[in-house]
């Protein structure tokens, strides 16, 4: 039984609970989200992760992708990277790794944190298909699902599996005149195996089939955009829209099954193309929680990724999508330190408490009337308390104090406040 | 002659041509939007200023605020600031300081960049009313008056003057139930001014007189928004507004002059009220530039209000805001330190460079799609030279490389990019 099967029963399960409470939203609201699958709870029956709820109503969530790459394999380092997320707030972490021992990573991962754990099970089906076939287009059917039922049992939480990716979408891609191409790693892998042995998706095809395996342990599924826009300029394109719209087909027969399911979205997009993006998910799958990779809204500042999605995910977030998959400082460039991992989750946090304060989430506002009160009322402590980032806002401070000591060195004792204060006791 | 009185009168100057070149904008069209006033082009006449086109159909400008503070007195150390703002692109710096020999200082900043210089000449008079008479509150109309003349004649471009802060707005804002109420530092002297000389703003009450003095060295002036909301709470609301109606009119008592002038905004504005505020001021203020500080969208992030700020700033940019003021991480806590500044810059030029691609601007739009061709041949140096901050770039793609020379350490030897070109070739 899924949550979803569990909701459209009518039954509420202590994750339904746990979440209701951290979302502080009415439980019986939440159960009817849920079993119409517009909220999904991410947890694996198998694993003990603390349950996440993502979609309408709820606060936007953050995902940080952290792995190994066959440049660079360290168990410890993936490790601290989970555990450096986890603090700065991310709501998921997903193990992309595709070098080393995938299945020992997972492990490691999934045993350091507690916030729930998604994969692209693509990847270790062709790396495996590379050992033992020679090449990743190598790859079948039966290994593909072999991967994903034993990445459903170990516990994985969610998983991105780019059932879009269709010798249809493939056909649009190839009469859409995009500069790019395609730029998913999954997305390549099963553009390639298409192309390769002129064959259906075996995602799509024996698409039941996986939807099965997924329900035995209640793997939350992420329909993956493999035809997402690798530059502004191929926003938003003929090959990116079809297969949002068989997206859309499949966000219908996961429902149908119990199967709870997200549908992942770009990419690189203008910010006039935000809102398009938005309601056209919204609509085409029929209001299925959005899970979006950046966007980032220009491709001019590789070194500050952080920034150019935070600036999208904002925006994003305010328009409907529901979790925002972080980017670092190092994407395009290279793998991401333990630095970039922070900076990344903490720009996406941002970008996640923007948008909730735009749409009138409660609990966002909570935070920014409190901080508000403690700057008027010069009381830093709790400014620190309230900040994002603790330790850096302190020492920050610190590093150039004021003789003033309400105020701080931009101003001294030319306080804005403490002038209009002082006025006011007069 | 003003740059505006020269637009009225048919003349092409030769800031225009070198406006027009740059912006890649006909020259007729351009000098009709000075004309109008819907462009200002920053350069005193006792300046040798690289002038700087701002406004309508330009591309969106950045400012970098720099400057001492009672605390910090360094005058290298601004000259430093002011240097690498210019670097990374900064189109204009105010010279906000209050610590030590100001004149000293700004003409330091005046001599070691070529890009406008600006002011908030009310600071000077401030710390002089101190040093002369005790208290700020002493300052008096004639002092006001002699140090925006000073520095009119030594050669600063442009002077944010807090006109709209006048016994109306003060009593608005004692009425308006704001959390944090003034928070602009020349706004705070200026209500402080009012209530308690129970005397009207001077820079208001004089304003024709004021007029006179920038328009014979050319100095556009920038309407202070003395009453920006401090927190999101305050955002928008009725003294905000208030002033910016007084701002309106003084607009056109600037155009009738023939004096250049452009308005300024918040501050702090949550996502979903950023559309208002920049519409709300292009109407009010008859399509005068807008030049906005920030805004930035949630106050729980101190330490990382760049990026805070480049969320809003691009929002703000795409809805027609003109000239982004940035922010530095260090807001809030302390004077920023010369790496503070380079962020600042960066996260600014990214928010404008978002604006502007949205808008459809061609020579944004150009950059990207050179970008775009980069990453599709894998012409690394290229992505580097394109990049807006080249150094850090190539840093980082170095710091950890990939065996696969054309991919990065993301993917290595299993980039999506590479594979699909893989099976183009076959």
């Amino acid at each position: 039984m899924t949550q979803m099967d569990d909701a459209k029963n009518g039954i509420i399960t202590e994750e339904m609970k746990i979440v209701a409470e951290k979302e502080k939203i009415d439980i019986e609201k939440l159960r009817k989200l849920i079993a119409k699958g517009y909220v999904v709870i991410l947890k694996n029956v198998n694993r003990d992760t603390n349950p996440v709820g993502i979609g309408q109503s709820l606060r936007t969530k953050v995902n940080a992708n952290i792995g190994t790459s066959p440049d660079c394999v360290d168990i410890e380092l993936e490790i601290k990277k989970a555990k450096i997320a986890e603090k700065y707030g991310a709501d998921a972490v997903m193990d992309l790794s595709t070098g080393g021992n995938l299945e020992e990573i997972r492990k490691a991962i999934m045993d350091a944190v507690k916030i729930p754990i998604g994969t692209v099970p693509i990847y270790e089906v062709g790396k495996l298909a590379r050992e033992k076939y020679g090449r990743v287009i190598d790859m079948n059917e039966d290994l593909m699902f072999k991967v994903i039922e034993k990445q459903a049992k170990e516990g994985v939480d969610f998983m991105t599996l780019h059932c879009g990716i269709t010798k249809q979408s493939v056909e649009r891609l190839k009469r859409s005149g995009r500069i790019m191409g395609v730029v998913s790693r999954g997305g390549a892998f099963l553009t390639a195996y298409i192309l390769y042995h002129n064959e259906e998706n075996p995602l799509y095809k024996n698409f039941d089939y996986l939807l099965d395996i997924l329900k035995e342990h209640d793997v939350t599924i992420s329909l993956g955009d493999g035809m997402r826009p690798g530059c502004l300029a191929d926003n938003t394109d003929r090959a990116q829209i079809e297969e949002l719209i068989t997206l859309g087909e499949l966000v219908e027969r996961c429902r149908e099954k119990g199967v709870q399911c997200m549908v992942e979205g770009p990419g690189h997009i203008p910010i006039n193309y935000i809102e398009t993006n938005i309601r056209l998910q919204k609509s085409l799958c029929k209001n299925a929680p959005f899970y979006v990779l950046g966007p980032i809204v220009t491709d001019i500042a590789p070194g500050y990724d952080h920034i150019t999605a935070a600036i999208g995910g904002a925006l994003a977030g305010y328009y409907g999508a529901d979790f925002l998959c972080y980017v670092t400082p190092s994407e395009h460039l290279r793998l991401p330190t333990i630095e970039d991992v922070k900076e990344g989750v903490i720009a996406t946090k941002i970008a996640a408490q923007a948008a909730d304060v735009a749409k009138g989430n409660k609990l966002a506002w909570e935070k920014e009337t409190e901080m508000a009160y403690a700057r008027k009322n010069h009381d830093w402590e709790k400014q620190f308390e309230l900040a994002i980032d603790k330790e850096k806002a302190r020492k920050m401070r610190e590093e150039i104090p004021s003789k003033e000591e309400k105020a701080c060195s931009i101003c001294g004792d030319y306080c804005a406040l403490l002038m209009v204060e002082e006025l006011g006791k007069r």
